[in-house]
């Protein structure tokens, strides 16, 4: 099972693949889909759209996953991420492939093991459960992150469940 | 020269296609793309973007134009807002149709003479510009609205802009 997080942003959308075989997470990819900032917001959000649709097509996750938009204070930054989301999200729901959206603090729960975590907690924990996955960025390792709640709820109850919380136990070592 | 007029919305997207010929507005066709509330977000926002898209290859428009987004107190609707308008915006960016975006007031301006009209007053105002566009619901109204104030601001200073103000003026008599 092939899976896909992503992590909207007008500026920056970070994306990660990984493949869940049994109780096993496998790093496969990561990386951001950009937009220029300079062009029109036409233009931006059909860089954002055609980058991720590119992704998926190079990737072909059977699935997606994405957090709940955290809503800003700024109503202008809020109406960006929208922007920015909606037009990423109509990237898989194009070729079909569902789409599960996740809390922020499901999400650091499945990767943490603690709803509160700090950013860079999430971060460091990714790289620990996706070994191999070197040098990632701020935005990838997001999308990695709700790529991993996801496999994880897919599976909760299995025995990936408590495969996933041994791991968390090291890390935190 | 056709114009396609856009008001996005989560629930109902309006749309109004017009000619411009001249200094003549005809009415072509208006609707509303509607997406299904009961269906999770992804589908939403594909309903929208498809429904769109039907229109745009329907209708063949040369160009589009929507109204800058109105920021709306609460954030949850900013956001739903900012979601429908990426995921609409992209139907005519994806086929090559330029899309301008005109500040609320200035679409006012346009259709009314005034920047601070009121939204009935705007509505009014396009069934006289538009004869023959009978039964307009409000957000094809909203949508034909800011197709002619693109009609009108790429022609400024025009004899178009005189005849549109001699219309602005029998319809406020």
């Amino acid at each position: 099972m092939r899976l896909i997080g992503l992590d909207p942003g007008l500026r920056n959308t970070g994306w990660g693949v990984i493949e869940a075989v049994g109780t096993r997470l496998i790093h496969v990819a990561n990386g951001v889909v950009r937009s220029d900032s300079a062009a029109d917001i036409a233009s931006r959000l059909l860089q954002l759209n055609r980058g991720v649709a590119d992704i998926l097509e190079r990737f072909a996750p059977d699935e997606a996953a994405i957090e709940e938009t955290f809503v800003n204070k700024n109503p202008e930054s809020t109406l960006k991420l929208g922007l920015a989301r909606g037009a990423v999200i109509l990237a898989p729901a194009s070729l079909g492939i569902p789409v599960t959206e996740y809390a922020p603090n499901r999400v650091k729960k499945a990767v943490v093991g603690a709803g509160h975590a700090a950013k860079e907690q999430v971060q460091m924990m990714v790289r620990t459960l996706l070994p191999g996955s070197n040098a990632i960025g701020p935005d990838a390792a997001d999308a990695l992150a709700v790529a991993i709640c996801h496999a994880h709820f897919r599976q909760t109850g299995s025995a990936y469940e408590k495969a996933l919380l041994m791991a968390q136990a090291a890390g935190a070592r």
